[in-house]
């Protein structure tokens, strides 16, 4: 004979209980609660090649966070900035825009007399209007003067950088440069100065540990937290705890700690139970500046690297997490551009598109794991203040013959200080299939007349639009960048 | 009050059991069992270069089990095939020498009159002696003659196809070929002919089921699996359930094919509970065969491919699991060849070394995790039948000037036909740094005469050693090939 014990007793009542709180919860389930509006993530690098994650074939070093990243999400093989140089990709990526269309290419200098025009909606302006905290904390680089600042463009909240660390009187390269101070900006606010490389190494920490803030500060409310991390351009520079530890030295501490910052992000986001509904991004700036050497990063094996309209320039890494929204371990291979972020963002948030003409495209369905669509079905290589040095459709690329930088034919630069590279080397024409030769080795332009056809056609829309300094023409539908008032 | 029912009562029971029989095991583990010497599984690809799994950078498809091989263990970024030609450099991974010592040399033709000496005692050799179940499925191309297969060389069992399976009449390149019909060797015994690519479609999953098999039938034993996959190699075939399936085309899907097949036998030795105490190591022959445009492999940005003596023809994907033995997680840039397979693996599993000279050392410390130690000094690029084409030491490689193949300059092919390349292009003389030039594109002869210098007497000793062709030298330690006896 068996008996009830007082415990089996306890809990045939907890069972019950268990059941009658199953019933409420069902009865709740079955009239869903909105889904919240995700929060948004967006790491953006600074001359990160296409080659510079162990999970796209770095040497030398490992980088298990963006590994796992990339595992629980899709990886986009085929993703361009929109110009291979720092303030122009930047000015693409916040407006959606292609970069001559504002009025910013380059890389702004020190006080420099124009900035993004705060006419033009960002994304953190589209996504603040819909209600969402807005964080950025790295480097700005699209005006340094106060009234281009993040603040007086959508952020809420800024730590960070105004431009490039090599803009400082230790310039590698420039013994003579004239730079002014480089400080810490606070809001708008400049804060302590950074004189050296000690200073230096202590960038990548800092944004990182505002960052991590941001998202302890504004669980309850959607947010959007943009960090474009300084690093690893040149100078470089690993906190204590990273430098000297990798088998590729400096270069290698420097992504490691980067890994080490977007671990720390991630990590965050679950500890505060947020990981589910946050959109993760993590791109770069433009291909790695190759005549630093030992101090540069790797295209992977695309031709040339910043600063060059060849895929070395354009092509970076690409991955995003979403889990349950974005398939996990796939990897994509269709062309998208940082362009594509903004409207692809705003729609997923709820958010409107800016009222002025953008150039990105919604990729939605793509992200979500239907690899039949093709969402962009073109692309523009500017360079410079408005050259149009290539254009591509799907996998074939035609490229104009134009004076531009080149890395081949120079030894690279080692231990910090850069090798040689030139700005006036004559590219010459050529057509080439990026499936069948991803480095751009082998002109068919004999092979396929009608194709070299088709996209000058493509190149006659885009100088009838956005001009180009190659051809002497003027776009008809270009705007004005900020400038500085007086 | 609370009463023990009987149940309760019944639990005591099993507790105070469990507490006996844990004291019994106690007892057991104070005296450990010897530990049993570890399984092996080689896996060993075909054309398979240094850009082509997602954890080296591939475009457009994904190899999940190899990319979690690689997390689960290490991944060596700077390691060679022994030479940059199938038959070589089988001689090599199975004898732990240089191939041109054991006087085989390029890739051997159907019929062939030479094969690998058995008078050379292979890793299956040494392995079986110690009492190893020794399988080999995959590809042989090590003579095809009886006397030279892999039973007769240290296996106990052997299924697989004698050469490369281009060597067929429908050879891509060479329509007239006068190639003998290619068929399946199961032990010794012709079996079935693989007549067209349908048939060629069914190597991977045969190869991996034998593979399977195999582990599941010598469970009880250690045993040394040896997996060389015939593919990626031309011509690509893959079966239904992957055909079509990859963005990047044929050769995606095969890819995913080999990866699905490495993943079957990972989960075989997880299944049979003999994961933990196996050496699992993922290597390929060569680079890639680039001449074949998109049904060829990438070098993932290293020099040439298959056929040189750039890093391209050499450098190949290595990764390495053993779970608690090798470090997971870990990128380790040590220079390591597939000759410094055997005495590793033999030292692992207490057998022991060839009675003749062999040129691979054991690199069981740095395996294990100790990156302070360089096991490989140096390394001699040798190619055709013995021509010393570079010789390195550490990251400085001196290239002395020989005829050679190059792909560059020439459009690849496509659709399975390959493009031209040539075999006698003149390659000057160069020194490279790796670490700062890993696409050997600059020649620092001048910055570093001391340099030249040391290489040029490591060279000296190669062809005092092994001979070379390129200064009609003959070497001292040549062994002779295995000739067909009539």
């Amino acid at each position: 004979m068996v008996f009830i014990s007082k415990r089996s007793s306890r809990l045939l009542l907890s069972v019950f209980t268990a059941i009658g709180f199953g019933l409420s919860i069902s009865a709740w389930i079955m009239k869903p609660a909105p889904t919240p509006p995700p929060n948004i993530v967006l790491f953006f690098m600074d001359d990160l090649g296409y080659g510079d994650l162990s999970c796209t074939g770095a040497l030398d070093y490992t980088t298990p966070n963006l590994d796992r990243m990339a595992a629980e999400g899709t990886r986009f093989t085929n993703f361009l900035a929109a110009q291979a140089v720092c303030s122009a990709s930047r000015a693409a990526l916040l407006t959606g825009c292609y970069p001559n269309r504002l009025g910013i290419s380059g890389a702004l200098g020190p006080n420099s007399p124009i900035g993004l025009n705060p006419n033009e909606e960002t994304l953190a302006d589209l996504l603040k209007e819909k209600g969402y905290a807005t964080g950025m904390f790295g480097k700005w680089h699209l005006g340094d003067n106060k009234q281009f600042l993040p603040l007086q463009q959508g952020f809420d909240e800024y730590y960070g950088v105004p431009y490039s660390h090599d803009m400082w009187p230790l310039h590698p390269a420039q013994a003579q440069a004239n730079y002014p101070a480089l400080r810490w900006i606070d809001g708008n606010e400049p804060k302590q100065e950074i004189k050296n490389l000690d200073d230096a190494s202590q960038i990548t920490g800092t944004i990182t540990e505002r960052a991590v803030s941001f998202i302890r500060n504004h669980k309850k409310k959607p947010f959007f937290l943009y960090v474009p991390h300084p690093l690893p351009h040149v100078p470089l520079a690993a906190s204590p705890k990273f430098k000297g530890k990798s088998a590729r030295g400096i270069f290698g501490d420097v992504l490691t700690e980067l890994d080490w910052s977007v671990g720390q992000i991630l990590g965050e986001l679950k500890q505060q139970g947020l990981d589910k509904n946050t959109l993760v991004i993590f791109i770069s700036d433009n291909g790695p500046w190759l005549n630093y050497g030992d101090h540069a990063g790797s295209s992977g094996g695309f031709r040339e690297g910043k600063g060059t309209s060849f895929e070395g320039g354009h092509r970076v890494p690409c991955l995003v997490r979403w889990p349950g929204v974005v398939p996990a371990g796939r990897v994509c291979n269709k062309l998208l551009t940082t362009m594509d972020i903004l409207p692809t963002v705003v729609k997923l948030c709820g958010a409107r598109l800016p009222k002025q003409q953008i150039d990105g495209v919604d990729w939605i369905t793509l992200l979500k794991g239907d690899n039949t669509v093709t969402p962009r079905d073109h692309f523009y290589y500017y360079y410079r203040k408005n050259s149009l040095e290539a254009v591509r459709q799907g996998d074939w690329k035609l490229v104009f013959p134009h004076p531009g930088r080149t890395y081949e034919g120079f030894l690279p630069g080692q231990g910090g200080k850069p090798g040689p590279s030139t700005e006036t080397h004559e590219f010459p024409a050529g057509l080439y299939d990026l499936r069948r030769d991803p480095g751009e080795r082998y002109d068919v332009r004999e092979q396929h007349p009608e194709l070299v056809a088709k996209l000058e056609k493509l190149a006659e829309e885009a100088r009838a639009d956005l001009g180009d300094d190659l051809q002497k023409r003027t776009g008809a539908n270009v705007r004005e960048p900020g400038r500085v008032s007086k």
